[in-house]
């Protein structure tokens, strides 16, 4: 993946980018940095969920704002300031204007439109999600919390309970199906442990890094963003502040984002920072790299790091694969692994964290023929797009399809335009909610320099938009960079449709008496002889008419004559031709995709905001039944003993609860870890022929099935062989209410 | 799981203790010892395979050699010595002679086993098995490979390849099926990254560690046992040596595997070894802790390591899942994950590695009450255990029922019994040969002092016996240690059958004067109260009479008196009682079972040797099905399509090869690979009613199936619902010869 593209933007959204954030109170804002997210002191923080402020705080969001009247007119002159700007910012462009000026002139327009896009959320319909009730439900039921929480807990660090676990597992396993089975994608399980060179190539030694100042005596570390940002908020909220200071940090806020090192330095000067903690003096800004460093073997020589992302893997066996497809293109890989990265000062829960499980795809492609066989099949998936265009041009995101995209340029080719749609039929078939679903083009600005295109998918939740997948075109970089660096071709060969002549001018070794001159060296003269450019064979054509060519190879030099080496020229035809792919990579991060699906579907019954439940569609859902015999009656335990069987055989994961409390409460407690449908047994159930009632979660209707029915029609609900509707027109309705269940 | 014993057999078999290695010629023995696998430099080694040698070597194994009269009486001096020892053993350890004195007899006895051991492999029928070819197979087609092979590789790291991936996720797929949704077992997911305090707590920080010593130059680090072994090899192997210290080296290398490490030391000196690479002096036998250490945060304060197993994730989870599970016993969790040790000098491919992929069960049951609910089921399951009783005595494994071992005590309770036929039938459904597994016992000094019992389940390859699932009672240990290290009680409660009556005797502060006394100390006072001893309580009646108690809380005292506390006495009825639970854990080296099962299902066809495939079961086959079309026509390629697109829809994975190449050619291709079936598209395909030949890949046999029946009997011969032998008597046979084939 991109290394300040998608990596950044997939394992933390920027606080200060936060549309959300702009709309909390300022008082509470303050709080929530200052308090919780600044220091690694919290890292020993007992509880993520706590800080009861954070939590509870009721957030709005957007749906579909776009194009009523009476919002677009409030917008209008917020949408003209961003135009305006990115107009400014093409003209520079287009001028040829110093790189700074170019960047000044960007930051500025990030800022204005946050600015818009804050108020767009704010202008939304007013459905309020109380994320404290959500994080309450997840932790309780253990879906997941906090790592070593005994211990004190390590922020950034989670572990999934039972039934986070089943859900994440499931997830993965549909994402294998989607992808990986049905693309006949080949999937491979790399090493964690990644030896220093590999991530020295791939540039994450050098960039992958944060910057973050310390304090001089204690040693304590502050995200330097986080850190202005939260003493910028202070100053502002202080009631002796000047209004013209004020609005001086509320205009640092906006753009530090898009901020130098020496620019933020000098920021901490001007306001004079000192640590909010002891009021010791900070150091300058120190970039620190994000990896988590490592020793592989004993002696201390092999520097290792956990590997940042799941990409490199890939890359690395690029050959390997090659091979396996038989040399041909195209083809993805994918792998589904966990990746590190040792966050300054971790928050906003599954998120950012320092662990993460990532599934990435890197599909190889010739760099002049990005079709895709099966693009006809999606082509008239509409997908929500927000364009580089239009966030230069103030303009709200457009739904269109994806093939008119496509058609039209504004997505790159067929094969990125291919995983898009797929990416969202993915997530949507998963549970994120559609409207809150988006694809945000990388601005030029923000976009790594090898990428050609790259589209985020963004879902919204109560932390502001949040980039959940990342579709870029990477070009050749990677494959190039290993190339460098090991010397190792990671090439593919392309048949020639019409065979090439070329002119070929080389040095040809006599090898009789170069091995006897040279005797152990003359392999490595051959091999020099062999990478020489034309010019340098030039050169030693030249050389050759009069004492000898003089070859250094590795600091050591070889004069060699005419006996031991000739030039030769002749010609030769070309059917193939060498190729480096570009590559397609869409890269799931595992743990915001399931943060965003939890958003999209905590849900409270109507007239009962106390009970609440998550939605999550039977594919994913951790558990698809629940078995609830009436009574401790003993009657029903064969029951429930064959029925456990034979779901069991039909792959239906299933909870028997058998506690007493009354069927509705019951439900109740299946209905928060997400179980689909709910088996009851009951005194008709005796009777011949067996029957039971079934119960679907979300409409809490029930129909009265046969006995001999119901593994089947479990299985076929699950696997999303059938409907609910196909089952409650085929089976008559139980009327019984869940209120006055026994 | 165990730290010094089942770890330590899980992950690294001890090459000293490998009975196949003797029957090496002892030239290549040394070379292997001394070029391969001495040094860390070879961290840097090219390619896993390369060792010629090694991998070329033909090795014996033991198929059902018990019972033979003529090799038992061969066999039966050596086990009359085994018997002897341990005799002497039992005796020293009844008469509580020193530790030293019965450690010495044990590694004495051990030596002896393994003279045994090695006799009775020897006397094994000559099958033969041929490492190098399964090897070649497995990378060719890239099953595994060393990692960042194209930057010259790290030993001890593996990549698996789509075909090795298919294979790992589908074994894990099985484990998840197998284990955690039949028994309904709570599956977790936790950090790899584990802060120190928690390690520290396991005990892994002070005793998870290996001896080695380092170059004092040159700071190499050899493995302190492999060295001695190769270097006394080097010395038995020099003809100018004499035939006594011939003997001494050869007797020092059979008992290194029990001596401590002043005895190593000691070895070392004696015979004056230096470096083999340099000649330089090594230092004293250091220990070398086997975890990866990092830093979490950007301070560098906080201290962690890579988790050296899985199990301790599920540990410090207990409450939360004790609650999940609505606090009642017993119940098992589960965790599928990745771990890490840094060997000083990893080999044996697959075996021993540094990053590992592992499967735990944690079940927790009452101490008291170690039944299982489903025992009966598999009671007459029939296991080959080789108990610590005829290890003792020499005697070879027995075979008998679970039902019956546990009846006679030899397996200490019926859930461990339960585990272990389990995990036998695990391990037969997905591959591993029967005759090629057995469980082995723990001898009572191999197992860690907290255990009550524990059998490893093994599997017979070519580097000998090798621990591939850990079965272990462990006790209510880590709990324990949990819970004094965090102060959390790590105890579930239990209820009394019948309530009992206890005396009450407790220091019950008068909150009110306690509060307006001691101010913001109070609670700090009360807590302290609270946890006063039997005989604090009454101290403090005493001296309650007098001045008052003085109380030392954190550094701090404070003096109370009968104004502010009284002693009460009472009576009180318990229905419950706390208890910390055992735990019986299974322990699954994935990576070696996948080892084992490559070993056992590699094959090759008669009268064709250089024919080799992959018998492996349709339910862990990396791809369950091959579509080849008989050549190139375009007629094919719609059945192709088709077949492919209804394949899919019932979840049966399949690879389509249209290269060219005869039939035969593509079938020994999708062999390699272990497909277990393979489509024909031919021209009576073209004909209505469409039909197609589907072969079977270990028989060959064909038969000829209607196009529309193909979907539906795939899907059942992929998930074990039909067998080929319900396919061949359904369907006409197919004659054509594959080498006939087009």
């Amino acid at each position: 993946m991109q290394l300040y593209g998608i990596l950044r933007h997939l394992i933390g959204i920027k606080f200060v980018n936060n549309p959300v954030f702009k709309s909390f109170p300022s008082v509470l804002k303050r709080k929530i940095s200052v308090v919780s997210y600044l220091s690694e002191k919290y890292d020993q923080k007992k509880d993520w969920g706590k800080n009861k402020q954070h939590r509870s705080v009721k957030l709005k969001w957007i749906f579909d704002t776009m194009g009523d009247p009476q919002i677009e007119q409030i917008l209008a002159p917020l949408r003209a300031n961003v135009k305006e700007q990115g107009d400014l910012v093409r003209k520079l462009k287009a001028d040829g204007a110093p790189d700074l000026d170019v960047k000044k002139a960007v930051a500025e327009l990030k800022a204005r439109k946050k600015i818009l896009e804050d108020k767009e959320l704010a202008l939304a319909p007013n459905a309020t999600f109380d994320r404290s009730k959500m994080e309450d439900l997840l932790k309780r039921r253990f879906f997941f919390d906090q790592s070593f929480a005994i211990y004190g807990g390590i922020t950034g660090q989670f572990d999934f309970g039972p039934m986070g676990c089943a859900f994440k597992s499931n997830l993965l396993q549909a994402w294998r199906q989607f992808f990986v089975l049905e693309e006949q994608m080949l999937e491979v399980d790399c090493s964690i442990l990644t030896p220093e060179p590999v991530l020295k190539a791939s540039g994450h030694v050098d960039r992958f890094a944060d910057l973050m100042v310390k304090d001089i005596k204690t040693g304590e570390c502050f995200r330097l963003d986080h850190f202005i940002k939260a003493h910028l908020e202070k100053i502002a909220a202080d009631k002796k502040t000047s209004a013209e200071t004020k609005e001086e940090c509320a205009d640092i806020v906006i753009k530090l984002d898009g901020m130098t090192k020496a620019e933020m330095a000098a920021v901490m000067k001007k306001f004079n920072m000192k640590s909010p903690l002891t009021g010791n003096d900070l150091t300058d800004p120190i970039e620190f790299n994000l990896m988590f460093g490592t020793q592989i073997g004993p002696s201390g020589l092999i520097k290792g790091f956990l590997r940042p992302e799941t990409a490199q893997g890939i890359f690395v066996n690029f050959k390997r694969l090659l091979e396996f497809n038989q040399g041909k293109l195209p083809f993805a890989a994918a792998q589904i692994g966990n990746a590190f990265r040792n966050e300054i000062s971790p928050r906003s829960g599954l998120i950012r964290v320092r662990e993460f499980t990532m599934a990435e795809i890197e599909h190889f492609c010739d760099p002049n023929d990005k079709n895709h066989p099966k693009f006809d099949k999606i082509k008239n998936v509409e997908l929500l797009m927000y364009s580089a265009c239009n966030q230069m041009d103030g303009k709200a995101a457009e739904r269109k399809s994806i093939g008119e995209a496509v058609a039209s340029g504004l997505v790159a080719n067929e094969t990125l335009g291919y995983f898009m749609a797929r990416i969202q039929q993915f997530l949507v078939k998963c549970g994120v909610d559609p409207p809150r679903l988006r694809f945000r083009q990388h601005m030029s600005n923000e976009m790594a320099h090898y990428a050609c295109d790259c589209w985020d998918a963004e879902c919204l939740t109560s932390y502001g938009w949040v980039e959940c997948v990342g579709c870029a075109d990477r070009s050749a970089y990677d494959l190039t960079q290993h190339t460098q660096a090991t010397g190792v071709r990671l090439a593919a060969e392309k048949k020639l449709e019409n065979p090439k002549i070329i002119d070929v001018v080389e040095a040809a070794p006599n090898k009789g008496t170069l091995g006897k001159y040279f005797k152990k060296d003359a392999k490595t003269i051959t091999d020099a002889l062999a990478a020489l450019s034309l010019n340098e064979v030039a050169a030693l054509e030249k050389d050759l008419e009069g004492d000898g060519y003089e070859l250094e190879v590795g600091g050591q030099k070889f004069t060699v004559t005419k006996e031991h080496v000739a030039v030769k020229r002749y010609q030769k035809t070309m059917h193939v031709e060498e190729i480096i792919p570009s590559v397609i990579e869409p890269s799931f991060g595992v743990g915001r995709v399931m943060y965003a699906i939890f958003e999209h579907n905590f849900k409270q019954r109507e007239n009962d905001e106390q009970r609440t439940y998550l939605s999550l569609p039977a594919t994913v859902a951790p558990l698809k039944c629940s078995i609830l015999p009436l009574s401790g009656n003993t009657e029903f335990i064969p029951f429930i003993r064959e029925l456990s069987a034979e779901l069991t055989k039909v792959d239906v994961s299933h909870k028997i609860d058998d506690s007493s409390g009354s069927i509705g409460r019951r439900y109740a407690r299946t209905d928060e870890i997400a179980i689909p449908y709910g088996i009851t047994i009951d005194f008709d159930t005796l009777k011949e022929p067996h029957s039971i009632t079934l119960r679907e979660r979300d409409s809490m209707a029930q129909v009265r099935i046969p006995l001999s029915d119901i593994a089947t029609v479990l299985h076929n609900l699950s696997y999303s062989k059938q409907s609910w509707m196909d089952i409650e027109s085929k089976y008559p309705k139980f009327e019984q209410q869940e209120s006055k269940g026994n």
